[in-house]
């Protein structure tokens, strides 16, 4: 089985260069990485050619690039990905390595690899990094560094697969790589990502804002960065992960609800427990810089 | 009546010197002005005086210095700052200008005025800048640069008093300070940033969360980040607020639970209607170094 640092020949495909193929891309090129990419616009292509980003690359899905790939990573919206296996498999070179950055796996996983050649495999991993911007000129690969990078195996996957994707997280810089069934990971995923940018959205659209910027703190602010959000794509993602996005919000909201009960009671005690919970918790995901 | 930014002789006397109160001394004594301090402990005002912040202090309500101040700055909690101005106002020198800082107006800006002597005046402000430390230890003047500050006058208040307090606001640093009503700003307060710690609380407390850390994105750090709150204060300051914060929590949960029901429902136009709003109302909220 290959390795990614001990062998820096390694060909790499990325199959879709948006804000996350983009930095994929630049991360492992600057590593010294054999790049290589495919996505719909040729634009896009020779932009990250310009940009030394890629040393390869095409606007369709070129057989011979795909052949030559020992390492295939799909940053694709999640229906897109399942279609361009479908359609493609065949130019897969047997023992190809296939992962992915979607933000939701059970809805994938399975599918992807039910269909999928039994010479090849597919391993899923997610890395919890991105921007509220989009495109290849958003790119950075500065997004991964002390950031979360999950590796999501079913017993399909071999333990060199694994140990690979796992590498591949190292090597773009992830501060923490870790595994997860993806049950575990999309039930953590809708606590974490998804019912937090459901919140954020709320924030912004349960109030006419217009004039609030003139008197907001930085709460506000911090509470709804994540309020500016690629529609197409989050809608996909949490249809994607109906029931456990909505078991989540609905634990939120008991919650919130048991906080509302304390203040309409004037029960004093039981906020303070419930602030000082939080603070307790909170201590334990602080960042050195914060 | 005075003026500040063309007298530095102006005496300002700041009674309580914790985080907020130290952040005042600083900027003020950097800005020239000769600054004074009364707080409840010595230590406190060593400090101060040790790191430049002060010209003088005492760690009682010293009526030569209550006598000598122009303008006196509250940074105390509500109750606490009733309870002061109840007790010493006979040692103010006629026509001296109280303000604070306090996060509610309602609560403390009317009983305030029905009690204060008629020959001084109480105009009531909101700094909206804060940090999530406390103490004099951590005070920064640096907080208010880019911020908000709120003068919140009622019907009692005189234009020089509003306009001296504003100008205090622009010495400070403030980078837009603006008049509300105190039912606006309470009611405004409740939304962006009351009702901001009750969800960073609740998202804290409703899920048991001690390894959630190996698996997160900024998002949750950004919701999360005021859930270290100083309950002492928050919850004094909710209970001051009660209604109007009640009244934002309820918007909250109904617009969320639109949301969710888009999401039961599988109304994919609907989550990508509120997403779209979301997004086009937070580009309002992007400070220029976002």
């Amino acid at each position: 089985m290959m390795q990614l640092n001990q062998n820096k020949k390694v060909n790499l495909l990325i199959v879709g260069l948006g804000l996350i193929g983009g930095s994929y891309a630049k991360a492992l090129t600057e590593k010294g990485y054999h790049v290589t990419a495919i996505t719909r616009r040729q634009e896009t292509i020779d932009y990250a050619l310009q940009h030394g980003m890629i040393a390869e690359g095409a606007a369709f899905p070129d057989p011979e690039l795909i052949g030559r790939a020992d390492m295939v990573i799909f940053a694709l919206y999640p229906h897109v990905l399942t279609q361009w296996i479908a359609q493609n498999q065949q130019h897969f070179r047997p023992g190809t390595v296939l992962t992915d950055v979607t933000g939701v796996k059970c809805a994938v996983v399975y599918d992807v690899q039910a269909m999928l050649r039994p010479d090849v495999e597919f391993i899923a991993s997610h890395p919890m990094a991105g921007k509220e911007v989009y495109g290849i000129e958003n790119s950075d690969a500065a997004i991964f560094k002390g950031a979360n990078y999950i590796v999501t195996p079913t017993e399909r996957n071999t333990p060199q697969a694994i140990a690979l994707c796992q590498e591949l997280g190292r090597e773009l810089g992830f501060a923490r790589i870790s595994c997860l069934s993806p049950e575990e990971h999309d039930d953590m995923i809708g606590f974490v990502s998804q019912l937090t940018h459901c919140i954020a959205v709320t924030l912004m659209t349960c109030s006419d804002c217009e004039h609030l910027v003139d008197y907001t703190g930085d709460s506000f602010r911090d509470l709804t960065r994540i309020a500016a959000i690629n529609d197409e794509m989050w809608s996909e993602l949490f249809l994607l992960n109906k029931q456990p996005l909505l078991h989540n919000m609905d634990t939120f909201m008991k919650e919130f609800a048991r906080l509302r009960h304390f203040l309409e009671t004037e029960d004093r005690e039981g906020m303070r427990d419930m602030m000082r919970l939080s603070t307790r918790r909170r201590k334990l995901f602080n960042k050195p810089k914060d």
